[in-house]
């Protein structure tokens, strides 16, 4: 059963060309629906102010709300609020998190091909040791991974989900299976593809640290979290310095604030936070799994008509774990070529580049694809549009 | 003359307990003019998207309005536009420029006690020789200052406005003096309480780096400004790692890209620099001079009518470079029972607390302060409020 919620999205109603847009882009960041737009107007309006440090109405309303926004993140993964830290998104959680590490680890840290960037560079950059699981042909082979985790091993990350080829890994399974060959590996997970149709359970994953956007799951930009165990956020140092992150400060000494506040440096996106805790109860007023049904049925159905296209090479595995978008290509096309006949004559919007994974590209052995992404307010129709797009692209260009 | 502009702010309306709100508190960050929440709105509803990495209409309309945001921003403090580079705010882009530099700087960094805790705490705990010029008083001396710059000062970062004192530094001949002394000093001013009202010029005052955030100069929350020389720039490393700040990636090396990407990792804050942006515009068109006029008169008229109550310790010089801000105790009171009477009698929104300038308390011999912050909505009539609360609050609780 697909759900019905094209009319809380006002940007539905856009043109493109002339014709209905057609929005295949939600994996690089989602449409937002008219009540987050409305929460972020109604905190400028009637409530705007700093938080934290003055007794005035406009700051106690601030203050709750910015608060009560950290409430809901928690609630929606099952941390405690202090374990919620608010970042500007996910390339600043997983940074934030590789910086504050970076001089206190010394084994190896494992990270994979299939990783966005954001998940790649920062490690690479900025630890000594760090050992590449390297994906064939994009799929991740579960056994071929765990045997690069060892006791050496102090940190794994890896995505929830791959950005190009829709992958999902099956974390749960992964982190007892990790957690055998080494109990103490920290293990970090990059949410932003996941979070948005899945319900992720940080205590139940039993993952020490999960990273993820606002903007992806129907939030505004410039807003993201990083959740950490809390025992290890306590003997962190903190990354970011300024306000609100210290205790006392003074020539000789400064020490530092408690959880949160002590990774919450300057004063936070309070908008971007409460639009995104208004996102969050909007997946939970459709109900996450009836999300995920959605997003899995249009998927299926996408994979089944692209499949069939002599025309195209379609990327990634065929099982039901790939999920939410799909990369393919139309054969001696270039992508860029592909986006834009579909926007033109279609109204139709798709990615096409690297989509920040070139180390997954090569394992494509291509050196960038078209990218199709699925969410709750698209429609099979929708996808019989994009089919008869694609047919058209390669009677003009193929 | 003062500006007529409350009309373009819908805040104002708000009662806080049955009183319209005076809003004192612009310092913490400013009210938001309509229009800047409706570029916001208009932007999710009407041109959401990621941008740079797609060819799609929509995709290229964020991108558009995203770089044009970069632009006005350029134009504001008449700097390139590879030389702006968007931060979540004036804390990150300290710390961006502290960690980037930290390795390669092994001079004197040359801080002062007046700064906010985000252009002290960053110095102090990255970097291994820090000066520290402790002002008497909480009065900046110049002369005394300079005592501290020599061959081997390789970096000053110094407010252009103190946060508590509301001192105005002259940052132009103060830059001169330096020189003169030591050309190569790298010279980063913290402008967030000063570009609110003045016109930085980059150029005419010769800095080397300048950090600003958008909400204290009615932009949204979660967009600030990092701007650097450009051939500083293309020297330095890059900070936050991820997406977009990349050219090329993979196991073996990774490559970054031009400015200003090359600073401007992950998913930028598109809604939150078009807001900023709006803001700009607004500010040019009221005429940065006249702003500057219009809290200069409130200043001056607060200044004297504060000085006359002799329940009260007023901070800070009484001569022409105090502006925008106040901060004062009344004797034998705590500054939130003070702050909190004004806002339950009089709808009045000061802050109170150390103002994220603990090092400045020591220097005023307080632990904290109330600090009364004028902006352009606020009028003569709401000081003369202020001076009869404050009357009030004495007889109650004095």
């Amino acid at each position: 059963m697909l759900l019905k919620v094209r009319s809380d999205f006002d940007s539905l109603s856009k043109k493109v060309n002339g014709k209905d847009l057609i929005y295949f882009d939600s994996a690089a960041t989602t449409l937002k629906p008219n009540r987050v737009v409305e929460a972020i107007e109604d905190y400028y309006k009637n409530h705007n102010s700093n938080v934290h440090r003055s007794p005035h109405t406009l700051a106690g309303e601030a203050t709750t709300m910015y608060e009560d926004a950290r409430d809901a993140v928690a609630n929606f993964i099952n941390a405690k609020r202090e374990e919620v830290i608010f970042t500007k998104g996910t390339t600043e959680s997983l940074n934030s998190l590789a910086y504050s590490l970076s001089k206190d680890l010394n084994g190896e840290v494992l990270i994979s091909t299939l990783e966005h960037h954001a998940n790649f560079v920062p490690w690479q950059q900025l630890f000594d040791n760090v050992i590449y699981y390297d994906a064939e042909n994009g799929v991740f082979n579960e056994e071929k991974y765990l045997k690069l985790v060892n006791k050496n091993t102090s940190l794994i990350s890896i995505t929830g989900q791959s950005n190009v080829t829709g992958q999902e890994i099956n974390i749960k399974n992964l982190v007892l299976k990790i957690r055998k060959i080494n109990k103490d590996v920290i293990i970090v997970l990059d949410g932003a593809q996941l979070i948005p149709h899945s319900k992720i359970d940080v205590k139940e994953l039993d993952i020490d640290f999960l990273a993820f956007s606002g903007h992806k799951m129907l939030g505004p930009m410039g807003i993201g979290v990083l959740y950490g165990k809390k025992y290890i956020l306590e003997k962190m140092k903190p990354f970011l310095y300024g306000g609100e992150m210290i205790d006392q400060v003074s020539i000789e000494k400064t020490t530092f604030n408690v959880l949160p506040y002590k990774f919450e440096a300057g004063t936070p996106n309070v908008g971007g936070a409460i639009g995104l805790a208004e996102a969050i109860k909007y997946l939970e007023s459709l109900n996450v799994n009836e999300v995920y049904s959605h997003i899995k049925e249009l998927t299926s159905y996408a994979i089944k008509k692209l499949s069939e296209l002599d025309f195209l090479d379609v990327y990634g595995t065929k099982d039901t774990n790939h999920n939410s978008l799909i990369s393919f290509n139309v054969k001696n096309v270039h992508p860029h070529d592909v986006a834009n006949l579909l926007n033109d004559l279609y109204g139709i919007a798709i990615r096409s580049g690297h989509h920040c994974a070139q180390p997954l590209m090569k394992n494509l052995n291509v050196h960038s694809t078209c990218r199709a992404s699925f969410y709750i307010y698209n429609t099979l129709e929708e996808i019989d549009v994009l089919i008869e797009g694609l047919k058209k692209v390669n009677k003009i260009l193929g």
